[in-house]
Parts: structure tokens; sequence; C-alpha cells
């Protein structure tokens, strides 16, 4: 085992939601050699579980505000339902997963967004990633399983978008490892025919990026997760990767960004 | 700081229930000296949440059957929503929290209680606690927050009573360290008069209980915890203490068991 490589692995909602593909993926991931982090979003559990307590959910120029009530759900979901099963599904498979948030050991420090322009309420922006206290739980042979909440300094939770997280901890991790950061989704990759799961581009880097964006090939949705990804690179992550949940352990599916 | 004293503390849903009682236990907790873990019950949250889903308790013989969506409901409530509001409250009064429950680190191994003669459901009893695990926790600097949910080896999460949890937990780390387990609850201690707060009987052996449960001074609910208790006794805990959660600090408040 290489203790130098270090994996940090994003799975979306989608996988979260079916719970077949979700038992598949973490197979694969408690198989995976070697020192890993898994990062979960949050799926639909959370807004059909405020649906049945008959919380509405709020939403300013198109984006969710997370309320009170709402910060509870997600805490509940994705912090206690979906981490906790996670964790005794992987433990069950091998693998020595331990499950985090944002406030456990401090590892993760968030503020609340500015309300200006837009209140989005409890959500959390990321300020510090205590990597050497993360290190040091690998290096015990843990590996941590990360739910998308956080803390600010007065102990208020917060809502944390998974992708963002998953890029801060890669980069604060990469003062202490070699990190590679790896995007699982529902499609094959960044597609150069959004209809066609065949047509994957391999390879991006920062001016083939600019590029497939002048040319309207990469659309809005996936210009916010290949910004991160090439500013992941810029701050000393290896690659990243961007791939089908099935192709995990398939180093060489999906799409790479490289520096 | 003398490095090989632990205090393993608990405090029940009562306190859960009352936020300005949390609030003020939390402020305690932080500032107590030295090594300590926390083992929260659930309180009344979980039982209002089900109510407010629709899902009816189901009881046996006056005990509450764990159905499987009862088990969602506690692994939202316990490991999610107050584990981790306690983390994060912990963490904004310096204290270094890291929120676990049984499954995380494989520190906790449970089996699923026997269905007969009387099938909880989804209950778990305990088989075994990671000490050396959790005391590497412990020497790195962090104070465990438990929440009372553990798994089997086929990675089921199951309900588990905090008491037990905590009192295991104890008896584990007293290979460790030297352990003082409190069991913080509304009351002044164990009483001689259940209607009078000032009767505490400032201490209880193994003698002494035998004599107290035979002339009926201790009463139904109070018979397990000081069974639990002298039996941790009897298994390399220091000393039990049953106090109010507000005495934390006070060391000579409330009932002491001693071997």
């Amino acid at each position: 085992m290489d203790n130098t490589k270090l994996h940090v692995i994003k799975i979306g909602g989608n996988i979260i939601d079916h719970p077949e593909a979700l038992a598949s993926f973490l197979r694969d991931f408690a198989s995976m050699p070697g020192l890993k982090i898994l990062v979960h979003g949050g799926g639909k559990i959370a807004t059909q579980m405020a649906k049945d307590l008959g919380i509405e959910s709020q939403m300013v120029e198109g984006r969710r505000v997370t309320d009170s009530k709402s910060l509870d759900i997600v805490t509940m979901v994705y912090a206690g339902l979906i981490n906790k099963s996670i964790v005794a599904s992987l433990q069950s498979k091998k693998c020595n997963a331990l499950g985090l948030s944002g406030p456990d050991g401090g590892i993760i420090q968030a503020k609340k967004r500015n309300p200006i322009p837009i209140d989005y309420g409890f959500v959390g922006d990321i300020i510090e990633v205590k990597g050497q206290d993360l290190a040091q739980l690998i290096n015990l042979g843990y590996s941590p399983i990360f739910a998308p909440i956080t803390s600010n300094a007065e102990g208020q939770l917060l809502n944390t978008n998974a992708d963002t997280l998953a890029q801060a901890i890669a980069i604060s991790l990469s003062a202490y490892f070699d990190v590679d950061l790896i995007y699982c989704f529902e499609k094959e990759g960044v597609l150069k025919d959004p209809s066609d799961e065949k047509s994957v581009i391999p390879m991006i880097n920062q001016a083939m990026f600019d590029s497939l964006k002048k040319d309207g090939t990469v659309s809005a949705g996936m210009i916010p997760k290949l910004e991160n990804a090439l500013s992941a690179i810029s701050k000393g992550v290896n690659v990243v990767r961007l791939c089908h949940a099935d192709h995990l352990n398939h180093a060489f599916k999906g799409t790479q960004i490289k520096a």
C-alpha cells in the first residue's frame, strides 16, 4: 500500500437515492486499496421528509433557502441517517469507516453565507479545513466519511455544498498526501454531446475548458463543477476525475482534469 | 492535567428536552478539566417526530418496539440532530468534541436482541467496545460524544440503551484509564424518600444495595440503574456517581456507588 496516495471521493444525491446503486458503489469503495475519504451529498430523502412533515421548501431566485426547520432536517438526514447507514455498511465490508461532519474534531471551520444580496439562510461557506488533524485520523487507518454539514465559531450548524466540501478537503490534504479527487455521478464524464454517453471528453485542462466554455460545449450545470476542479488542481490536487459511480475503480474512465 | 483519569458522563433525555438545561450542562462539560466522554440519550424529539410523520409507536408489554421506520427516526434524531448540535456547541466552547456512534471506526460491536421471548425489533445489545481504539482517539485530545446507535456485523443499525452504552464504554476504558462514570439526570441522586430531594443517600455499596432493595427503599426504576453501576464497579470502574445534571462539577454531590 502506498501511504502517500490518497483518494478523496464524492458521491452525489442521485446515487444515494438508489439503494442498489449505492450498495454497489459502497462495495467498490470498500475494495479500493489505499487511503481514502468519502464525501456524500444528500439526495431526495431530506426533501421527501420535509414534505411529509409539512415543511415547505422556500425558494429564492430558483435556489433553496435553508431555514431553521430545513436545517434540522438536513442535519438529521445527512449527518444521521445517510452517514451512519454508509458507515455501518462499509464497516460490514471491512472498511474502517469513521463518520464525520464539519464540527467533529473542529475539522471544518465554516461561516454563515453573507445574507446580502440573497439570504440563503443557514448555508455555510468553508473557511478552513484542519488538514493536519484529518491526516492524523487517516494515518491511524480510518476512512473518513463526511456529511455536508458544517458549523461556525458560535456552534451554529450550517448546510454546505458537498462538491465544495470535497474540493476543500482535497486541497487541504494535498499538503500531506498525493491527492486524487474523484466526483462520481450518474454521467459517464464530461460529454461533448449531452445526449450521447459515449462522447466522453477524456481530458480537460484550463485552456481546453476556456475553449469548451466559449463554444458552448459545456453546459451551465457543468461549468461550476469544472471551475471547482481546475481550482483544486491549481491549489495542489494531483488530478480530478469526473466519472460514473460504476467506474470508481476504473482509473481511465470518465474525464480527467489536469493542470 | 492527569492523563490517567477519565470521566465517562451520561446525560438523560430529560436534559436533552430542555434547551436551557442542556446549554448549562454543556458549559459545565466544556469547562471540566481532563479527559472526558459524553454519552447522550434521545429525549422526546424522536417521539414527537414519529408522531408528526404519522408513525405509530408499537408497544409490547409496555416497552417500545423499534421497527424499521422508528429506527430511521432515532438514527436521524440521535446520531444526526442531537449529536451534531451538541458537538458544534462544545466546539464553540473550546472543547474538542468528536461525535461518534457505534459503527464509527467499528468502535462498538453489537448484535440484534434475540426476538424470543419478546421481539423488540431493531434493538442492539453490545458485544464489545474496542477500548484501545477509543483510548487512542482520547489520547489525541478528542472528547468523544456518543449517540446510542450501534450496528451489527452485517451493517444493520440498531437502537441501543444509552445507560448500558455508557457502562460498556466505561468498563472497556478502565483497562487504559482510571475511570469515573457519572449518570446525570433530573434527580439529586438516589433518594431515601422519593418525594424529598434532600434525602440523597451519599454512598451505596453492594451490601447496602441488597438491604435497600430488600426494605423497598429503591424503586423499580432505580434498581436496574444501581445494578448496572455495581456491575461497572465489579468490572474495573473506579466509582459511579448518580447526580443532578447541574452538579457535574460538584464531585461530592449525588450518590456515589463504590465497591
